[in-house]
C-alpha cells in the first residue's frame, strides 16, 4: 500500500476535512471574475495593482512599508540577509524545524553564507531561556508563529513580549515567520498589528489559511524594504507581472480573514474527535490555530489501508500524506478551512467510529 | 516635458506600433477562458500542467529536459552557477550589455560570487575572435541572440557554429540567452532545435514576442536540469503554483509562434519608414528579428514634444520611453507584435511625414 494510493483515495473523496478544497485553476478564475479586463498589470513592482495591495497589508500589519514577493522562501532569506549585512554578522538563530532549515535546500547558507544557530529541541518551542542562552552574537532571531512542524504550537503572548524586549535590549533583530499569522489571531485575541509590533520584520503568506495561489508579503521599515527590493531583483523575483498572485491574495484575504475564528473553533472540535480515538493524540492537544498534527501510535503501514477504507466507505478524506513519527507510529497535518463546514456531521461521526475501531483492531493484532 | 508625459501620451493613443497591446489582466483571463475550472494546479514543480508544458518545450528546443522558472533572471544565474560549479571555476564571459550585467543588481556576483569577463565593445556583437582571445579559463560563455541592448543584432549562423565548435573544443560550456529565440528563427531560417543544438543550455522567455504574463524555460541535459531544480528552490522560485504563468505561456506560444515571420517582415517595413526620416537611423538598419532600435540625431528634449504632438494628432503611438544615446541624440526600442497590423496605413504615413518634418525643423533650429 503506497502513499500514492492514499493520496489517490483522498483525491477521490467527495468531502475533505481540510483546507479550502482541491487546488484547481478555479481559484484564479474566481479571483479574476469581478475585475475589469482593462485593469493594468504591475510592471516590475510598480503600478496600482501591486502598490495598493502592499499599502493595504502595510496597514493591516502596522508597519511602515511592505513588498509583495513570489514566495516566502525568497522573502525570508532576504530579510535575514539584510539584518546580517547591517550588523556585519552572518549569524542568525531559529528553530531546528524552521522552513529555512528543512525546506529550502539550504538557500540561506548557499546563497547568503549565513550560519544559523538552532534553538531549542526540535519537538519544543523556542523559549525566552533559549534566547538568553545563545552565547554567540547574532544579527537576527526568527520566530515562527505558529511553529508549523510541531503541529502549530504557540508560546503565550507574555513570553513573546519578553523575547521581543530582550532582543531589543541586546540589539538583536526579531523576524516573524508569519506564514500563518492571520490564523493565530483568534487564539491570541490580538490584532495583526499588535503581534507585528513585537517584530522588526514580518513575512506573511497568502496561500495557507488565506488560500490564494501563491505569494508573500515582507513588511518592516522603509529602508529595510527598499533594500529588500534590490535583493528581490537579484533573486529573480522582481517579475514583470506578479498580478496573478496579487489579485488572488487580495480576493481570498478579503473573503477568508473574517473566517479565521471559525476555522480555529472547528479545529478544536475536530481535534477533540481525534483525541477520543484509540491511540490517537493531536499536537497540540487543543489547537491554537486552524492547524494541528494527528499522531497515531500504530505504524504507517497499518494506518494507510485503514484510512483508505474509511475514505471509500464514507466519502470523507482526512489527509493524502501520512508520515512516520519518532515513536514508531505515524502522523499527518490538518489545516481547517472552508471545507470543514461542508462535511455531513453523520458522515464525520462514522469516520471517527471507524477510525477508533480500526485502530483498536490494529493495536490488538500486533 | 518629462518622460512621464511621453508615457502618458503614448498610453492614450488608440493604436500602437509596438507589442501586443497594453499589458492588462485581459491576457490572463483569455488564457484561462478555454480551460476547465477543475484543472489541477501544479504543486512545487509537479503535476501535469507544468510537466506537460516542460515536455512540449523540451521537444521544441530539442533538448533532454526543461524546467519552468518564474523568471529568466533566476534561470540564467542558476545555469551559470551550475556550469561554474562543475568546472570549479567561478568565471564566465558575456557581453557588456548582458542582462545579468545591467539589469539584475549584480545578482550573479552577490549571490553566486561569479566573476564575469566582458567580451567585445558594448556597441558590437561578440565575435569568434573575442572568444578566442579571452586569455583566462572560463566555465561558460553566454551568448544573447539577438543582442537586445544594441537593437537586437545577430551574428551570422556560420559564426555561431564556429563559436560553438571552439567552445566544445576548449571545454567551455555555451549558454544561450534566448529571451527572444523564437523571434530570430525567420531570419536564420532555422528551427529552434537547430539553433539550440549549438548550445549546452538554453533559456527562453514567454513574455517577449510570445506575449505571456511572465515565466521562462531553462533547457539542457537531464542532470543539469535536476541540479537547477535544487537552485530554483534555493532562490525561492519553486512556487507551490506557477500555473498562471504556464497557462498563459502555453496559450500565447500556440497563438503567436506562427506569427514570428510576419512580425519580422513588419519590423523590416517599419524600420524602412524610420530610415527615410531626417536624422533617423535604425539599429540594425535592416532588422534581423521583430525588434530594432530607432536612433535620432536630435536631442531627447526636442524629440519628446515632437512625439507627443504626433501621438495626439494621429492617435498612433511609437514609444513611451525615450533614452539619450552616446552621440547627443536619443533612441527608443521597438518590438513589433500583433498591434502593428491594426494601425491604419494612412495614419502611419502621417506619423512618418510629421516625424520627418519635425526633425528637419528641430535640426535647423539648432
Amino acid at each position: 500500500m503506497t502513499e500514492k494510493n492514499l493520496l489517490a483515495a483522498f483525491k477521490q473523496t467527495a468531502f475533505r476535512g481540510v483546507g479550502h478544497g482541491p487546488r484547481t485553476i478555479h481559484a484564479l478564475k474566481e479571483s479574476l471574475s469581478d475585475l475589469d479586463d482593462s485593469l493594468e498589470s504591475d510592471m516590475y513592482g510598480k503600478g496600482a495593482i501591486i502598490e495598493d495591495f502592499q499599502k493595504k497589508i502595510t496597514q493591516v500589519l502596522g508597519k511602515e512599508a511592505a513588498v509583495f514577493f513570489p514566495s516566502g522562501t525568497m522573502a525570508q532569506q532576504i530579510a535575514l540577509r539584510i539584518w546580517c549585512d547591517r550588523k556585519g554578522i552572518k549569524r542568525v538563530a531559529y528553530h531546528p524545524l524552521c522552513h529555512l532549515e528543512i525546506h529550502e535546500e539550504d538557500g540561506l547558507k548557499e546563497l547568503h553564507q549565513i550560519e544559523p544557530i538552532l534553538l531549542a529541541d526540535k519537538n519544543s518551542l523556542i523559549r525566552l531561556e533559549d534566547v538568553v542562552n545563545i552565547g554567540e552574537d547574532i544579527a537576527c532571531l526568527l520566530l515562527e508563529l505558529p511553529q508549523r512542524e510541531i503541529g502549530g504550537q504557540l508560546p503565550n503572548y507574555e513570553e513573546l513580549v519578553a523575547i521581543s524586549a530582550y532582543c531589543r535590549e541586546k540589539g538583536i533583530k526579531l523576524h516573524l515567520d508569519g506564514a500563518r499569522l492571520f490564523e493565530i489571531l483568534p487564539y491570541y485575541q490580538k490584532t495583526a498589528e499588535e503581534i507585528c509590533q513585537l517584530f522588526d520584520s514580518v513575512y506573511v503568506s497568502f496561500y495557507k489559511g488565506i488560500g490564494g495561489i501563491a505569494g508573500a508579503i515582507l513588511a518592516g521599515d522603509d529602508s529595510f524594504l527598499k533594500e529588500s527590493v534590490v535583493w528581490k531583483r537579484r533573486h529573480g523575483g522582481d517579475l514583470i507581472s506578479l498580478y496573478p498572485y496579487i489579485v488572488s491574495s487580495d480576493h481570498y484575504f478579503e473573503q477568508r480573514l473574517p473566517n479565521m475564528g471559525q476555522y480555529y473553533d472547528n479545529a478544536k472540535e475536530l481535534a477533540g474527535s481525534f483525541n477520543q480515538c484509540h491511540g490517537v493524540e493531536t499536537r497540540p492537544v487543543e489547537p491554537v490555530s486552524n492547524m494541528f498534527h494527528v499522531h497515531i501510535s500504530s505504524p504507517k503501514e497499518l494506518v494507510e489501508p485503514l484510512l483508505i477504507s474509511i475514505y471509500e466507505s464514507t466519502g470523507i478524506g482526512l489527509t493524502g500524506n501520512l508520515r512516520e513519527n519518532d515513536s514508531g507510529g505515524c502522523y499527518f497535518e490538518l489545516s481547517v478551512g472552508d471545507q470543514y463546514d461542508h462535511i455531513p456531521k453523520e458522515g464525520l461521526q462514522k469516520v471517527f467510529l471507524q477510525l477508533d475501531e480500526g485502530l483498536k483492531a490494529a493495536s490488538s493484532s500486533r
